[in-house]
């Protein structure tokens, strides 16, 4: 029984990932998975933030947000409530630390890199999505930094990618849309490196709990995908 | 001698407009003016601002905002500084009043349309493109309420456009892109209809003061270039 | 036929300048244009904002507010709903930027004036009334600094007022009250120097669009009317 | 020995209090006492807070803020920072509670009264003088209400004034100005009705601790002071 | 090799839970973890949040802060900088998730249970004490309502306790204090029900990526753990 | 006629002062004065306020706030309605002047203590229970910075207690509960030193006004208190 786009349950939406799609960023992609759609820029900042202070190492950091229309009922931006939405909140922070991984803070030097992902339309996997396509845009910030000479070597030291499985009526499915993802039972989102190594995973019994063996069904479809995923990194980002 | 781009003095830069851009909203174009690329999308609620209670009419108003990385320079949030920006607030102001005087509040019947403008790519202009391609979306999102049965015919009563005029070294420019608009020493917004009138002007003299005679030179200007700005509202909105 | 005060349409409200008003002040003044009244203060600070930086200039900057029982319904203060009213955020930088035009940053040195228009009654042309107003307290403002040997002569190069003139029921009108503003067709704030040019000008068709003809009379109109303005503050500012 | 503006201990500074001085509010007057000049306005809203629902009861709030430049340092606004001043709040919540004791607010019915004190010029005592002037704002707002038709008596039941005394250099003083206020070993807020008897006292030991017999003193010397500011208050309010 | 408090690596710290720890509250309880200390109170409110309005059933949500002085640095108020921090912002969703999970809504009937979270003093572990101590302080509330007959049964249908599990120096440690957080490879926190069934797990790989191999060693631990405290939530729960 | 706890007029409630409560602060205690429950922490940090720079004195300041489910009914937190309350505001004010007073701020030197008095169960007199507790861990704070060699002798120059005291039906009462506090028809809250003098006292009207004879026996009532509270105080702070 296919999915109702089609899809069978162990399939990836279609990826597409356009770089330098901001002419004003140091890196900056437009990421596309199936209709979620996120600009990542990746900004460097030739300052720290006030922890990192005397430490030599360099900082990276996330901001994630929706345009109001991005969903199917529009939502008031966050300055009109003067509060940044829990969600966001939450999300912009599991970003930052999953791109951090594979970051060698030291060969970065005293700068800051600050990743903004804009979600302008959403449909399921819009956290996934932005740190799949927010790692592409980093790796070409960085890449820039080498290029004007402000660091020799790149301080990129592996792949990330990340994608969303879940239980829908029973069954064990990849990269959720958002009607799949109203109706799971079990979500998880997974963050792995081209090694097949975690970095990070958050899985929620959103309507029930779920077993060891569950678990570990998901973690295989999850680590598939991954690894289709980063091969569409590959493909873009060697390009030039 | 030509401009740095190559243009006349009396030419204005590629337009694009796309419709539909944004799955969810009832009206949505993404307008690209040269560099300056925006988002505008049109949502429908079905409530009014209290000040409208028991009018029998509805209400168009606006937002306009930047994406962090739009401009040369990384902008913070306006949620981090919990403030929303002087300059946003005037220009969705703007934007607000300009697309309200070619629609009929009454026709309208009482419900909301929300003018969302987020700019992705800043080069000049950002605000006069906001209001040409605000005004598609907002045509297509009252389509839609006709489609949908909701009201029996469009409110919208007439077509406006905006553009920028500028006296830079001395010399008047038509449709300003960013560093002819941070050089100009008058810097003027024009918001006129297809019947050739104005609904808003908003001179300045940022280095200068201005006469009359430069005054009329740039009106005229304006003018010339909003006529064909709305040629290019016109070729895409009768496009289905 | 009169106006409802008993004006012609080319007359000015009375208008009265008391300087000195707020004794803390380095220049402040009373405005009174008919029942509109300011309290304009213009305050020195020996520090620049971040931008003008090792740039050897200063800095003229604005603020407006109104008291809650200004108007004739109460106002909630901003500080209760957390937000800068965006009307007010939209007149200050307005009466900023036209003060900025008629003073030399260099020969004011590294130093900032803060104008602060608040707004005590108001009936109508509160924008233009704290321009016109808050051109005498940054005037005198500037006297102060040279008086206390803190810059040899007077940054102040020029002299700018503001009026507002607007079409209402069809009919041209010069400094409109509150009621005639709440009812008119075209509105015009505009900003000239004593050498007759323009600083600013924003017209809107706040019910109607408006032709060429119509701007050119509204602005001979304005122009007189700030004729008289400069002469009223003429006669204030050299009385001692 | 006379104290620096040539007063003596006991002696209160000129208080001048002008009726009607904005022309919007239901009651407002300037006060003047010495250099300190606060606007309150008295501001009749037909609701109630939550807390009063179905009570039957009106209510009396207000609120207190000083223009940026009443002070010899100019201040930032509170929307500036975002924050109401810790002060502010505190002096609020102390004016609103001396004008509630002297309101029957079953008499007032369900609506609400705000007294706006904004200080536009201050020299020490400007609580204690918006609770006098708050005073009588307050009852001219009754008035109208009575004149009106809309309650058929004055729900005003006693006179409130308030004034400060404090110990400067080990002498007892009444009304003190900023500079002897910032000196003061003990200052105290003392506020009573036309009885003689106390609504709110607060005395702070700023730079002491002080002794049962200071306190009297200081209590018989507020006494007497405000006395003569309820006669002051008489002599206004009968006027019309 | 023991831990720097002697504890084996698979050694719960000791567990204290108080009920009835605040008088006002539904339900309360203070819960130790070693030196972690966490106030919960559980109130219930007879409204319901709008996005459950008509729907018949009730709604569990959390807070989640910390005292300023909980932690070694003294941390400024979320209300001093006017933002919820995004760590608490995350938590108290977490808590909110997972309490959410052993209610049945229905049953509860339309009214709020808010599940406050207060860390007194923190040493590693304050979210997974949260959730131990909030489920407690939950079903005492629940409890209340029965007893005061809202309700005729609990809305309580299973246990949920949560514990941290991490690798530290490559060895995997049950329930990590504030030190080995602060030095964890892998740190994950793990919320599971009574059936040994997983709610809610979080891992992350703090300097490090991890294994599926490491991931199954720490949720061995993890279940351990929970077994012990579910335990020690059964003996205070059943006391009256 | 005993009062409905069962103690006479004149009577404290039991007072408990724990020394040591939050491991972490410098100084801290949970005082408990009937139901009534505050923990106190003094936190040193290394710093001045922008306004003591270069005074070679330190500052000693205070922060108030309840726990949501502190009282019978619970109160949304600060940081969700984006305000500090204005009563939290008030009352921190009055604790760090009162705290202020005690201290030689020369012999402290260049750094700050904060005491932070968070409310986790109230019964009236919540403000002066802080008081009194507060000085007890702040005094330890000091203790701690003699220890640890920074200062050679406590800045501490006196001791410093408050409790509240009131008209309820027309009887005077020390040390009020909530549901007196509530009911009383004049309320005061004195804070003393040891040499029996005052450092503040504020006396409110909430019912009606008040004589000068009622006062001076409340004053009598208030120190009688005191006395014993200093004596709890003394007790505690030379346990070691």
């Amino acid at each position: 029984m296919l999915r109702h786009d089609g899809r069978s349950n162990t399939q990836l939406r279609p990826v597409r990932i356009l770089r330098n799609y901001i002419k004003h960023a140091e890196g900056s992609v437009l990421i596309e998975v199936g209709d979620t759609k996120v600009i990542c820029t990746a900004s460097v900042e030739e300052r720290i933030p006030p922890f990192k202070k005397d430490s030599g190492e360099g900082w990276i950091t996330a901001e994630y947000s929706m345009l109001p229309r991005a969903t199917a009922v529009r939502n008031q931006r966050d300055i009109s409530k003067l509060k940044l939405n829990g969600r966001s909140s939450e999300i912009q922070r599991l970003i930052g630390r999953s791109l951090r991984t594979i970051v060698d803070l030291k060969l970065l030097g005293e700068r800051t890199i600050t990743v903004d992902c804009d979600v302008i339309q959403a449909d399921g996997g819009t956290r996934t999505a932005s740190i799949t396509g927010g790692y592409v845009a980093l790796a070409d910030a960085c890449r820039t930094l080498v290029k004007n000479g402000l660091i020799s070597k790149t301080p990129i030291i592996g792949i990330v990618a990340a994608t969303s499985v879940g239980i829908v009526n029973g069954e064990e499915l990849l990269d959720l849309c958002y009607i799949e993802d109203s109706n799971a039972e079990v979500d998880m989102n997974v963050i792995m490196t081209d090694k097949g190594e975690f970095i990070e995973l958050q899985a929620t019994g959103e309507k029930s709990s779920f077993s060891k063996k569950q678990l570990d069904k998901l973690l295989n479809l999850a680590e598939s995908g991954i690894h289709e995923l980063i091969k569409a990194q590959n493909e873009v980002i060697w390009k030039d």
